[in-house]
């Protein structure tokens, strides 16, 4: 059986770290230590610190996109509950955490995008690729009628998403589910309302 | 002439560093040097890093307070109107740092509240008495017909602030206006939409 690389075990650890004390408040030390590997095997696998947290960004954002496909690519439900379906299901994870975690996409669009051009640029492409399927779904509730057709669906969908890191934002002060029913309960009466 | 307190000129460096890399990514060795200041300086002001956050988040609350009376307590204005006035003061204020920066009270509620109890209480305090005003507003915008009633006035202000959150988050990774500009457009159309 092979044996579980280090590399794998680094990344989790630098997960888990850059959740807890961010992008700028963690070091490689740090990293090392919490993955019980050497300093020096951190700089056999990674460049630098900021090439690491590319790659903790990246591999959360798979995690993400498994989480995306989950919701929405069931066609059994119709659109607008698929929408809602992935609210829910991001609601169960955070309540697994204690609602004490939130994203690590916003935690370093609010704390890494301003010192890393290069966090700040995937982040960017993050955000685009992260909107395509929800602009899809969007765009079939309204083509079936189910929501209003004023906006534009990538529009909306980037609303959405930009407002959902806000309500978690919040929730992790109150750590407290309320900020993010809140969200839910009044998105999907107005901006997302079931037309009759 | 009275000096210029060592004390303001620390807390004012304080905020540009933690606006910067964050509460975790800066050291009290970070905001003496760049206030000029030698290191024991610090310590004769204040008790610990975190006593010391906990002035600079006050301090920059007190600031966006005054931003929020300037733009919802002039009575000449609707109350609607007042609401946006707030949006757009704030999106003025973020252009003229090119869009780099964003708020305070949001970085820290990602960045430090998981780790700061004391900063999680303080931003849970902030969050309460900054919806006020908003509430307030929202309230007399209800009892005029300005806006529906479907939602108390109290969780509409949560909404909006939260939300906002989540609009400069995006505006950081951007570096553009588009999430404030999309934000205030869809919100004001559907959430706060004026009704005839």
């Amino acid at each position: 059986m092979p044996k579980p690389s280090l590399r794998e075990t680094i990344l989790d650890a630098g997960l888990k770290a850059m959740f807890r004390t961010g992008y700028h408040g963690t070091s490689v030390r740090d990293v090392t230590a919490a993955a019980g590997a050497p300093q020096g095997s951190f700089t056999n696998h990674f460049r630098s610190k900021e090439a690491f947290a590319s790659e903790v960004l990246d591999r959360y954002f798979l995690y993400v996109r498994g989480l995306v496909a989950e919701a929405l690519d069931d066609r059994s439900a119709p659109p607008r509950a698929r929408l809602r379906r992935y609210l829910d299901l991001i609601t169960g994870k955070l309540a697994n955490d204690g609602f004490t975690r939130g994203c690590l996409i916003g935690d370093f669009s609010l704390e890494a995008s301003g010192s890393s051009e290069l966090l700040r640029e995937q982040l960017d492409a993050i955000f685009r690729e992260w909107r395509v399927p929800f602009a899809a779904c969007i765009a079939e509730a309204q083509a079936k009628g189910e929501i209003a057709s004023d906006f534009d669906a990538d529009e909306l969908a980037d609303f959405l998403l930009a407002s959902w890191q806000g309500a978690m934002l919040r929730m992790k002060v109150e750590r407290s589910e309320a900020a993010l029913a809140r969200f839910k309960t009044i998105a999907f009466q107005t901006v997302f309302k079931e037309l009759p």
